[in-house]
C-alpha cells in the first residue's frame, strides 16, 4: 500500500507531520508531497523542506490519499489539478483520509454524499451525508477526522484500515497509547 | 513567557512539531531551535529547515525549555553544552518540559530526584523519583510526558502551567478536544 500525503503552505503542522509520524511509525510507505514545490510552510511556522514535488509524482501509483487541514485547504480548493487528483482517487475507489478542514474539500466535491463523516465542526455544511460528532469516522474508503486534537486517532484509524486491528493494536501498545 | 524548544537530528516528529503546533495555537512565544544548525531531520524523515540555530540564542532569556523525544536524546546526552543549558534552566527554577526519551536526560542529570514524573515506560530507571504511569505528570516546574501518544496532552499541560486552566480550556474547546 502506497500512501500519498499532499500539503501546501498553510498546512496544520500537527495534522500533517503528526499523522505522517504515526503512519511511518507503523512502517507504512508514505510520500510527503508539496504542491508545485519541494517545501511547504505550516500555519505554525514549520518549514518542511526536501519534500517530494507533487508535480513529479505519478499519483496513479498510490492507494491512499491523505489530506491534512489548516488554511491550506483554501488554496487546494482553487487548484483544479489538486481537485482532479482527489476525484481520481475517489473514482478508482481508493482510500481518501482527510482531517479538520480537509473533509470540506471532499464535501464540496460531493464525495461525502450518503456517507458517515466528521469534519471541523464549525465548518460543517450540508454535504448530503451524516455528520458524526466524534474524533474519527470511517465509512468504506473515506476516513475523516474532526480537528488537530484527533491527529493521533486519525493516524491510527488509517493504520487500522490498511493493516487491520491486531497490527494497529501492537503499534499503539509500542507507544503506550 | 518565552519558550525554547531544542531539537537535533533524530527528533520524534510528532513530539516536537506537534507540541510546537499546540503551543503556538495557544499564542505562546516559542523559538524552535536546532543544535549547532538551522535545520534538523526527524526520525520519520521530516526535514525542518529555516530554524533558529541554538548557538545564536541567549538561552538566559527564556522561561521554559521543551525537550522532545526520539533518538536525538543520545546525541543530546553526549553534548556538554546542551546538558549545561538544561542544568541552567533547572538551577534558575525555570520550567522544563520533556517527553518520551526526554525525561531520561533529566533523570540522568538528577533533576527527577524526589519528583513525580513519567517517561517512556521501558526507559524508566531509578531516577530517585516517583514514576507515574500516565500520559503527563507535572510536579512543580518539571513537566514530563510518556510517549508520542501523549503529545497533545503534553502541549496542553505546558499551556496550562503557563496560562492557567481557564485559558487552556478555551484553547482545547477551539479544537473540540
Amino acid at each position: 500500500m502506497k500512501i500519498l500525503m499532499v500539503v501546501t503552505d498553510g498546512f496544520e503542522d500537527i495534522e500533517a507531520i503528526g499523522t505522517l509520524a504515526i503512519l511511518r511509525r507503523a512502517k507504512l510507505d508514505v510520500t510527503f508531497a508539496a504542491i508545485d514545490n519541494n517545501k511547504a510552510t505550516g500555519r505554525y511556522g514549520v518549514v518542511s523542506s526536501e519534500m517530494v514535488n507533487l508535480s513529479s509524482v505519478n499519483t496513479d501509483e498510490y492507494d491512499v490519499l491523505v489530506i491534512p487541514g489548516g488554511p491550506e485547504y483554501i488554496a487546494e480548493e482553487k487548484n483544479p489539478k489538486f481537485l482532479n487528483m482527489v476525484m481520481n482517487f475517489a473514482t478508482h475507489d481508493k482510500f481518501i483520509a482527510a482531517i479538520c478542514a480537509g473533509p470540506t474539500i471532499l464535501g464540496h466535491l460531493g464525495l461525502l454524499k450518503g456517507k458517515n463523516y466528521t469534519c471541523f465542526t464549525s465548518m460543517n455544511e450540508d454535504f448530503g451525508g451524516n455528520y458524526v460528532d466524534q474524533y474519527v469516522v470511517r465509512d468504506g474508503k473515506i476516513i475523516t477526522a474532526r480537528s488537530a486534537a484527533a491527529t493521533i486517532d486519525f493516524g491510527f484509524e488509517i493504520v487500522e484500515a490498511l493493516c487491520g486491528v491486531e497490527y494497529t493494536k501492537k503499534v499503539k501498545e509500542s507507544i503506550y497509547y
